[in-house]
């Protein structure tokens, strides 16, 4: 079942091109949690040079929204009805990690938060945002 | 004045790649309000082919965050504390149009507001999303 | 339609006894936005003698929630989903006036703001607080 | 220390009539993580006898107020800037415990989130409303 449900995840994130601009991948996908990376292209920068808060938001936002995906039927699409974001470190280091978790799946709503790491070339890890939303299956 | 602020921020825009990436630009600056304008790039679509959620959040965070600004000193930066947004209507058409506002200036916190607005041929809006959040000089 | 309106909005309210509790009344309502006032009673203080955080909010969302069940079907009630609140001035004076306005009507989610204003004695406003979520028709 | 720490943190809740109000108390105490318990009294009801949403919010924004208290220097007292809450199921049963946490320590803005449970009569819980906001030490 999980290979399935990634596959449904890749198809929806091919398509999303903002992945692809920001060199993002699809890292792992569980029921429930989904993770997505990417690096800091020289593209996505703010002003001081480090990833750019859209940057950030972006992979925290996709990763919570697939991971409320994983508790829908197949053939559903998601999206976000809003999310809010606490940005706490600069996105710097070697690549950004966004972890998407369900915290109440439901047919109307579901709520999700998510997790964005920096991790350096050590492998060390920075927490960066922290994400709280609500998705609504389509 | 105005001129010298609206310089400040045209510096500080031109040195976020992302804005280039996004096709965004300054529209107007006074002060409490700032606009970035952009147009729905190929590159910057989600699953439906609409304006990705990171592009709207971007364009809104950004207006916010200049419009943070024009209320500070010459030679302060800012950074994006939290900011959360209700995404209302799909991002298509010919152009988004982001306005930041001061809600609260401060020394310390600057409490913001964005609306994004798409933009048709004819010129018709229509509210794509509503953003308030907490800017901090720094 | 404007009397009935207020008329349900009034039964509804009476039954919430939080709002009784704080000294709360419905001041206005028009399709799309309802008015609450309250007193800062001394039960309702915070650790330095203004009026809670949770006053504030209380009045916020309530006012937002039945601005929301103003662009509703009769018999229907409403919920909130989420909301965020900047707190931006003490809560002190005469009374709290909190205005809460539909920004998105919709028939699965309704997208909110509320203000919240303290008076003093002459009637002077200060901004108390920014509130702006998501209702749910139920 | 933390018998310092509580005496510290129950001055100040002792100073907040509206936890009185509410009927509530501090149930534990530890660095970067406060919990706050309260029955859900007849007179802080909604239209349909559940608790108050702003209940809810009460306890949640004490807890992680606290919280950031613990991280902070003696003397120094905290206020809400901003916070989030997520409202997942009603309020309903014994007593309603949440459990305030500290996300990102620092000087001049703490990020917290809290959790809200509701236990019933058998101790079995129930995830009421996530919180995320930002507390300002004053």
């Amino acid at each position: 079942m999980d290979e399935n449900l990634k596959a449904r995840i890749e198809e929806s994130f091919a398509a999303q091109t903002m992945m692809q601009t920001l060199g993002a991948e699809v890292a792992s996908v569980t029921p429930g949690e989904v993770q997505i990376t990417a690096p800091i292209l020289p593209i996505a920068r703010q002003q001081q040079g480090f990833g750019h808060a859209a940057l950030t938001f972006a992979l925290g936002d996709t990763a919570a929204g697939y991971a409320a995906l994983t508790m829908m039927e197949p053939g559903r699409d998601v999206l976000t009805a809003e999310i809010k974001i606490n940005l706490m470190n600069p996105a710097r280091g070697a690549l950004l990690r966004a972890t998407g978790r369900v915290i109440k799946p439901g047919r109307r709503l579901v709520v999700v938060s998510a997790e964005v790491h920096a991790e350096d070339e050590n492998g060390a890890e920075t927490l960066v945002a922290l994400l709280q939303g609500t998705m609504v299956p389509v």
